[in-house]
């Protein structure tokens, strides 16, 4: 069943032989069961004490076999396929495309829940919900609405065993109903701004799917505003998108690039389109969040109108924005490396495990005793702490294990350690020895401290490492042949563009590559079109996108 | 459009005649017309001292009409759409017995998921979230559910443009998927118990709808669980309506009866059914909260089995609970009263309402000043506190209108207040003078003091009316006449029953009252069938219900 399912997505991904996809699906379903039913020793108890240090500098002896994950270099979608099972971020569900988003996977949306809710309600937004029943004539009503979406929808067409009159919509997304609804509620000058979000779920019949990148089903939060003015319409989605950029740097460590879309990549039913591009591990670009400026394309369809302090009746001004579970996508695709998973501190469920490590049954109630203690003070300085306590593994496998779950801090509590009252610390984000420092004192300022540092760093490390990754991979080109040369080496290419829709769609059928955005951050001087020779006011960024 | 909109509600739930109805939707319409069109002087200008005073004595010279919204003993069913309506809790959404629940509304239900999410971490469950779409051959796995929920499913037949060879059911309850993937996840009896919840909308093709009690999407957390043995799954079934108990009681001040479902009202698919049951304001039950054990009834279906310690495969034993937004339906029909919703203070998204009075222009300043310094006194305290400083409506006003919302408590603050360093507190739960204190000192520690002990109060004193109420209409009845006549008044019937299904349906359809459930409490000594004279093992309450 496994093998099949996973068989039919990767399929849809790669390009491999379905010969090749049998093998290594059969070889996942192998590992898999072989990580599941290993027999594991109850304790530690062959380990002599030189034998407990030795595990820890060089524990590559007491490793999970290297082959469970797929080494990223080798086949970055398999890697990717992997992480996704083997830390149990998620799962597919029994229709196509769908994905079942397990405790971890949802963890890590809980975290980003946490953070933008915060920061949507400080900026003045209220949470409400909509049906996600959407009547199939509301979204014709936006010309280009119904044209962006009308391939990708999911209708019921039978309710409570009889046939419709008229077919509804699983919402796509809610600018319709949204509309319809802020039509009843907005009347005067008074009830403007009108600022709300909701989190949701949202259906997209996509036929290339991918677990996070892109679900038939996924969740997300969508923002729905409405002013009074153009210039605030614009100030809401320039602050929205100022939010997840912050998001993304902040607390992901994802150094997005935020910028307009062209006019070809804008938003179906929208005037101008925010994003934030993110560079995934394979170079490829990933949209990672993105805020509208509508206009008043919805009001007029909708006839959403506000009596204006002159008592004139004009339509209202508004915009759009949201972060999906594809995010969790660019996070792993970020972080992750050979051995998994590798979170950001700042939205990691787990930011430190505790292992604790004995070999004689003497040692273990002291060694428990100890481990216990360093938790509790880890938790009560709101760190998010998991003490690894099962007999079931060894504490090799449980190194391996929280690696590949991406923890970024690990404390390994030995008989020794407990003796001289101190700590090993292991950073995930620093492999073997040099990650690794000895006897951190237990004593708890000292060792709240030395995480919390040691934490931040990590965050800071991360952000610094996909910095210098992505500022490696884009290159300034200046002539449509350079772009192709960067393209084709998997870059990103960014240069001066002033050129036609057209010519934007041809680079993408000759290359693959579309425009990712405008950056905000533009350089100075004279500029001329790549393509045409033209002038240009603003260069461009081309890549391959997800 | 609003009037056609009510019109079809209204129709589906009450036996009005429709040019009735037609009346009645017109007024609605007009009184939210006036409410929110209502020429209002900029400030308090016209009033003096001593009508500063008279308005907070008296304050019904300066109501809103009480005809906005329609006394509870007149009509209970109108009372309570218009308390949604002008509490501005939900709107209808376009397709009917759909819902959009509005900000105020929404912030309910947050607080319901802020206490319940802590209290399922805390008893081991994590969060995770299954897709909507659940092929059509699953809900038929399990005989009795497909017969309890086939007549109302809403089923996607198109997607992409495309039909489908599977119609995909949008879900209205998880079991079927849940167990689909627990026999991919389950394979020892080291994987259980496994514990987990989601957060969902769910949909249910009901045929009479109402807002909040029963609407074709609903939100709510839906928990399922494996276990090992018979007696664990039945352990958390009860662990989870007793979770549900204390959150009615100690949250939101509803003092709901708990007890076990008759094999008739059980959930289709279960073993047993334990239930949460609220007496309404109109004394009609509503079901608030279920938890159930499912026994192996869908493990079986699904084959979701594990190895145990002796090497045998068995099948698991399992639970699922659920509160939806019904509950809030349950809040507002147990507290509101003629001047509109009442809220207990653990659930209130605003605890206090802040209202500054100023009648000339120099005192706004220090008004507004000392107001400004009571919210923060109470903010630091974790108060949620509001301050309506708003210009365009006069204190009167105010004071309605924050009352129809529910705020428990309220606080004026004037010029003489501010001359003398106090406030005037005023409590929502008991109205007029009698509900107000002059001259509560506005230093910090006692303010706070003050307000949260107030708060409690209000909490306590909620509950208390509530059980008083609920216990003064239920009838002890020990025969068939006796059942009859205290339904036959609106009250519930609580008596001794071991009778037949059979002869439970007989008094369903000639009462129109079901077993809402046998209590936990239950009487002793000897007990005899109310219905057949049979010795009787447990009383049985029965009841109209929602």
């Amino acid at each position: 069943m496994l093998s099949l399912r996973l068989t039919s997505f990767t399929h849809l991904l790669s390009p491999t032989s379905s010969a090749a996809i049998a093998r290594r699906s059969r070889a996942i379903l192998r590992r898999r069961h072989h990580l599941r039913k290993r027999p594991l020793a109850a304790s530690f108890s062959a380990q002599s004490a030189t034998a407990e240090t030795q595990d820890r500098v060089n524990n590559s002896k007491n490793r999970v076999p290297e082959q469970v994950i797929t080494p990223r270099s080798q086949d970055f979608n398999a890697w990717y396929l992997d992480v996704i099972a083997n830390a149990e971020l998620a799962d597919y569900g029994p229709v196509r495309g769908t994905m079942v988003i397990r405790p971890y996977g949802y963890a890590i949306w809980e975290a980003i829940q946490e953070y933008l809710n915060v920061k949507f309600k400080e900026t003045g937004h209220s949470n409400m919900y909509f049906p996600q029943f959407i009547p199939y004539s509301f979204i014709e009503k936006e010309a280009s609405h119904v044209e962006g979406f009308s391939p990708e929808l999911a209708l019921v067409t039978i309710g409570g065993g009889k046939e419709l009159e008229e077919k509804l919509v699983v919402r796509p997304t809610s600018e319709t109903i949204v509309n319809h609804m802020f039509t009843q509620w907005i009347h005067s000058y008074r009830d403007l701004p009108l600022l709300i979000n909701q989190w949701a779920n949202v259906t997209r019949w996509e036929m290339r799917t991918k677990p996070f990148v892109r679900t038939l089903e996924f969740l997300w939060q969508e923002g729905h505003t409405a002013h009074a003015t153009p210039e605030e319409a614009e100030d809401e989605a320039i602050q929205m998108i100022d939010i997840y950029t912050r998001f993304a740097y902040e607390q992901a460590a994802i150094p997005v690039i935020t910028g307009r879309k062209s006019k070809v990549e804008t938003f179906a039913g929208a005037c101008k389109t925010y994003t934030i591009e993110a560079m995934m591990g394979d170079k490829k670009a990933l949209q990672a969040g993105t805020s509208h400026n509508l206009g008043q394309n919805f009001s007029r369809a909708f006839g959403t109108q506000f009596t204006d302090e002159n008592g004139v009746r004009e339509h209202v001004w508004q915009t759009s924005w949201a972060i999906s579970t594809r995010f969790i996508g660019g996070i792993i695709m970020t972080h992750g490396d050979d051995a998994g998973l590798m979170l950001p501190p700042k939205i990691a469920p787990i930011q430190v495990v505790i292992v604790p490590i004995w070999k004689k049954d003497e040692e273990k109630a002291a060694v428990l005793n100890a481990a216990l203690t360093v938790k509790d003070v880890l938790l009560k300085s709101g760190i998010k702490v998991k003490l690894d306590d099962s007999d079931q593994r060894t504490p090799g496998w449980k190194f391996n294990f929280w690696e590949m779950k991406g923890v970024p801090l690990r404390i390994e509590i030995g008989p020794r350690d407990v003796a001289s009252g101190s700590v090993v610390i292991s950073r995930r984000d620093i492999p073997g020895k040099q990650g690794k420092v000895f006897g951190i004192s237990m004593e708890p300022s000292n060792l709240e401290a030395y995480v919390k540092d040691k934490l931040d760093e990590i965050q800071s490390s991360l952000l610094e490492r996909a910095i210098a990754f992505r500022d490696s991979n884009i290159v300034d080109v200046s002539s449509y042949n350079d772009l192709k040369a960067a393209i084709s080496e998997g870059k990103w290419a960014r240069g001066p563009w002033s050129a036609s829709d057209e010519d934007e769609l041809k680079v993408k059928e000759e290359t693959g590559a579309t425009i990712r955005c405008y950056p905000f951050e533009q350089p100075k001087g004279i500029k001329t079109c790549l393509m045409t020779g033209n002038p240009a006011e603003e260069v461009a960024i081309f890549a391959k996108s997800y």
